[in-house]
């Protein structure tokens, strides 16, 4: 598939797409290679701390349709659901992600000591609602860049917030005091065109300090 | 300034950028511009819960550094720190909304009132909890698509973390209980290149159900 790289059409022309092209599958190759995509966004000290479960065949789909409250017809008719996930333990990714960007010459040993020793303590001392906090926000920046880039490549997406908080995690397999889910996209080749919706003016919400 | 309109350089090549060149300012209308051009994310239910203060004066800046924890240099050189709230009585904007989306043809009166007097209620019955992930999350869209239109535009960013999160509503004039801080951006022209860092690769992260 041809990708789109007109970024005002990318992105103002974005809606949350309800009904899909049952017919459009995505491959798996293609589904990483746009999340791929989607984790140039940044994260806080880098830490990369969303997980991505692929929900894309009909008996996984089937159990989660009753853990969503109002978007069943996006599960029916989508590509994938994506749920998306915050890890409460991603400081065990610290390592690998810090020697990595030695190994590739984006910094020194001796940086990343000494920032791996200021880090990893400070992650794992977090409260429970700190590390909520810091997951879900940098979850949300990956889930918006994945929903643009899936339009680049010619697919539409609608972010679901109303599900089954508590369920979703031990569904599909993860543990659900470590793995706290942020939100789910469905994507797929839009087959209705999607919502049109107003947004206030930017001077509504806006003050100059 | 004339626009960059190609999705894979703002988007892929988007990179935090500490260091700006501070003859460089932002009219407050291009601010605005970027700021309404941010808000086609989405949010929950339409809420559009974000609150910007963008903080360009120098003496209004010497108020932020002290309760910034390590990225004084981005308050000292950028154009502007753009502070993202989310406002935990957002609801208040809920019928403006809804008849705004009526008036414009996009809601008919029916399903208006069908929604809020769902949504209100339900969304004033949140717990503290709720609503600060709520909240959290859909400012973080905003703010990640913010950082894309800074680049259409010819600007960069960093998206700050570490301050005193405390603080920061009063500081601006606004009462804490409602507005709370989710991230702050500081947004200019590049003096210096941004952070290299580096990603893991999708399948580490992903799996298919």
């Amino acid at each position: 598939m041809s990708k789109n790289n007109d970024f005002s059409d990318i992105t103002y022309n974005r809606k949350s797409v309800r009904v899909y092209d049952q017919k459009v599958k995505i491959s798996r190759e293609e589904m990483l290679e746009m999340i791929q995509e989607s984790t140039t966004a940044p994260s806080s000290v880098n830490m990369q701390p969303w997980r991505f479960v692929v929900v894309e065949s009909e008996e996984e789909k089937a159990k989660l349709r009753p853990l969503i409250r109002f978007n069943k017809k996006q599960n029916d008719t989508s590509a994938a659901m994506v749920l998306i996930f915050g890890d409460m333990k991603c400081y065990k990714y610290g390592e690998e992600i810090y020697n990595r960007a030695v190994a590739e010459g984006k910094m020194s040993p001796e940086v990343r000591d000494e920032q791996l020793a200021a880090i990893i303590p400070h992650y794992k001392n977090f409260t429970r609602q700190e590390m909520n906090d810091v997951i879900k926000i940098d979850s949300s920046l990956v889930a918006m860049q994945f929903m643009l880039v899936a339009r680049s490549h010619g697919y539409d997406t609608n972010p679901i917030g109303g599900f089954e908080a508590d369920q979703l995690a031990e569904t599909y397999g993860l543990n659900k005091d470590r793995y706290v889910p942020v939100m789910i996209v469905s994507v797929g080749k839009a087959e209705e065109a999607g919502d049109n919706s107003i947004r206030l003016e930017a001077d509504r919400f806006t003050t100059f300090a």
